[in-house]
């Protein structure tokens, strides 16, 4: 049977597998940086080419930002796969215990990792499918399926291009059922198929009170401080109880339905486990929720950067002109970006003192997202995983949001199984990034089993 | 008569005096930043080198930290002068028109003005006294009084090597009077000896949540956000009516007498003209007090600096480790930074959530300063000033903090005589910087005659 000689290639070519996943992670594809487009453009590179040198037919793909690859080849079941080969940045550079674009191989206490910026997210994710089409290939000598292969290189920097390129190629985009994998383990051990997503709106906020900086001794009790306009505002977003004050944020929220809480409800989640292995003990967010209602299913609003006045070493008594937050809104339901946005950019020119002005600047916004897993992809998906892994495959909510599984639905009526094989401790927007090497290595074997079951 | 000549000789020599002033101008002091420890040695060899010259018995001072300078010269009225040559950082650098160390005269629409990072703040001020010095010794062959010359090097910085300079060379400093030449004319016009000055404490706050970055996807709704939680403690620092929060804060706060603050009020004081100049029309701070009061005789609360989080070009969403902000409190009568800096710190604990920690670093603490302008100089420095700028001069308070003058009282028992010749447009701690030609013409011609008249 060829999937048994597919999966004894994949063990044997794992050094290989890997030296390749090297060359791509040593890329610094950091696209929210615009330093970094000419790394953007040779990632795409180097993805199509490898596309090219296992049967697809790939090229890169201009858009007004950075490009898109796409590939197509094979035969059989009409799917699309898609990863993203752009990263996050990497400061603070300093807290990284070896430089992030130099990728290696560490042995750690839980076992082997690849250490780098995008090991997990989501340049290894993506090198999973594509290995496991390379095998096939190696085998079988064809694809084993009619695949599209998709990746974008703006998936950290709000996706500008993503919307006008699924429309002006949406023909050639549609396939029967779309794959995604940009997504991890279910409590770092059970391998999971998402089946809604929280959305997301940033908007970024700027606040100017005096024209000019100010010495604090001079005209402090007489001018407005920014800075205190800004935390005044800020430090009301949420109340006691963790609820978002913006005016109407929880009218399109929608409670989930009693047989998916209870499903959730028997998944072994632990509190004291997810919140210890980062510091903390004490849950976030909403009271009187459950964990995974306060992951999966309740909007959340997070203040991701502020800045303003003098922040190097030493002390300057300055009064700044300007103070500066960027905003994220985790949405779920039917709440909708943009009538979010409009609320919290009322809520806070509302509070603004007469004398302040403030200036907004939108960074992307998306939906939440629900599949139907009545496709018959899920369930092949499910037994495939389970197959692999040893253990039943869960359904799954995630409180992240992969905007792009939005986007296939409401512009290409296509559905999104994602699936992926991360950890939540593989630091994937922090210093010091990893990917299992067990979650590589299954993770090729997983997607060759998908394909077989397609 | 030798005024009459001293003063000539400044007039003449004025073109002379700027390319000295020029040269001090040009080395970048900044004594926040340890980049600058060297060009802050060569500012104060530069100046040992020129009081050298002019028949001081001048030294720079070693100290842990930056060096001082000292000179002696001199028969006649025993007077201690003081300046500092240290200067502010030049942060946002982007916004200066010209380098800030390559110092130039500029016509504006008010007059010429000198240019440069320190031009105002303190170099210009510190030369004016200097100059006066060398055209009396042009014109008469010596100093024209007991002259001890004290400029130190990190007033910029909390002077924290001041207190152990002053107690260890005690004897060789306590003169008969101070002079400080680090303030300005009163409402830009009226020449002014500052009497009561507030005091100030700087402390720094860094709030940790998890113990790494984290995704705001995956943890949001979970883990707490340290921006959130200093946002809602700043947030709270003053109430709807400018009060400052911390408990205790008000307590040795004293009202100003009723004879001063009748003098204050018959001061010119234009809140639209003062505020207009930078922007704003609302005065901040508390309800229900005067201008000069706020300025002058109540304390206050700023945020001077605040970051956290991903604070660079697009957007990361980030649920920050640390957050963190620096923070002044302006201080008058007898409020003692030592017990605001503790009340403060119990108030930003007792708001703490139970998962985070708070750590604090202080940076510097000084009460307000009052002087006893029974002390003949004042007298004489008022007629000088009143004489030279064709206006009766006023007595004045000021807002921000002169630590020294506070020191030079409580250690060496010294009252200080506080007169200087800036104004509110100099941006003493901003960008574009600028002391005005006048200032500096007329504030050597006022030291000329302050000097003859002691």
């Amino acid at each position: 049977m060829s999937l048994d000689a597919v999966l004894a290639r994949i063990d044997q070519d794992l050094d290989d597998s890997l030296a390749r996943l090297f060359e791509f992670l040593s890329i610094p594809s950091i696209s929210t940086d615009p330093a970094h487009n000419a790394d953007c453009d040779r990632a795409a590179g180097w993805l199509a080419a490898e596309l090219s040198g296992i049967g697809f037919d790939a090229a890169v793909r201009p858009t007004p930002g950075r490009p898109m690859v796409v590939g197509h080849g094979g035969e059989g079941a009409d799917i699309l796969f898609y990863g993203h080969y752009d990263v996050q940045p990497v400061d603070p550079l300093e807290l990284w215990n070896s430089p992030p674009f130099e990728p290696r191989i560490e042995d750690t206490e839980t076992g082997k990792v690849i250490r780098a910026r995008g090991a997990s997210d989501d340049k290894g994710q993506l090198m999973t499918f594509v290995e496991a089409c390379r095998a096939w290939v190696a085998v079988t000598g064809s694809l084993p399926a009619k695949i599209t292969l998709f990746s974008e290189g703006e998936e950290e920097s709000g996706s500008p291009s993503l919307i006008p390129f699924l429309k002006e190629n949406a023909e050639e985009l549609t396939r029967d059922i779309a794959f995604i994998c940009d997504t991890g383990l279910y409590a770092d051990r059970v391998p999971a198929i998402a089946t809604q997503l929280r959305g997301m709106m940033g908007d970024e906020i700027t606040v100017t009170g005096p024209k000019v900086d100010l010495h604090s001794g001079s005209y402090g009790g007489m001018a407005m401080n920014p800075i205190r306009v800004l935390t005044r505002i800020l430090g009301g977003l949420h109340d006691d109880a963790g609820r978002v004050q913006v005016p109407g944020f929880y009218d399109d929220v929608e409670e989930p339905s009693a047989d998916l809480l209870a499903d959730w409800n028997g998944l072994d989640f632990s509190t004291e486990e997810f919140l210890g292995a980062v510091g903390l003990s004490v849950p976030a967010g909403e009271a009187g929720r459950s964990a995974l209602e306060r992951l999966w299913s309740r909007p959340t609003a997070e203040i991701n950067g502020i800045w303003g006045g003098y922040t190097g070493a030493g002390f300057k008594t300055v009064l700044p002109s300007k103070a500066h937050a960027k905003i994220s809104f985790r949405l779920v339901a039917a709440q909708d970006p943009d009538r979010i946005r409009d609320s919290f950019r009322d809520w806070v020119r509302a509070q603004l003192p007469e004398d302040c002005t403030v200036d907004f600047h939108a960074h992307g916004g998306a939906p939440a997202s629900r599949f139907d897993t009545g496709h018959p992809a899920f369930a092949a998906t499910r037994k495939a995983l389970s197959d692999e892994w040893g253990m039943e495959a869960a359904y799954t909510g995630m409180g992240g949001s992969i905007p792009v599984a939005g986007y296939f639905k409401s512009i290409l009526g296509m559905d999104s199984v994602l699936t992926g094989f991360g950890r939540d401790s593989d630091a994937i927007h922090s210093p010091n990034e990893k990917y299992d090497l067990e979650s590589f290595h299954k993770g090729i074997r997983s997607w060759a089993r998908i394909l077989a079951a397609l």
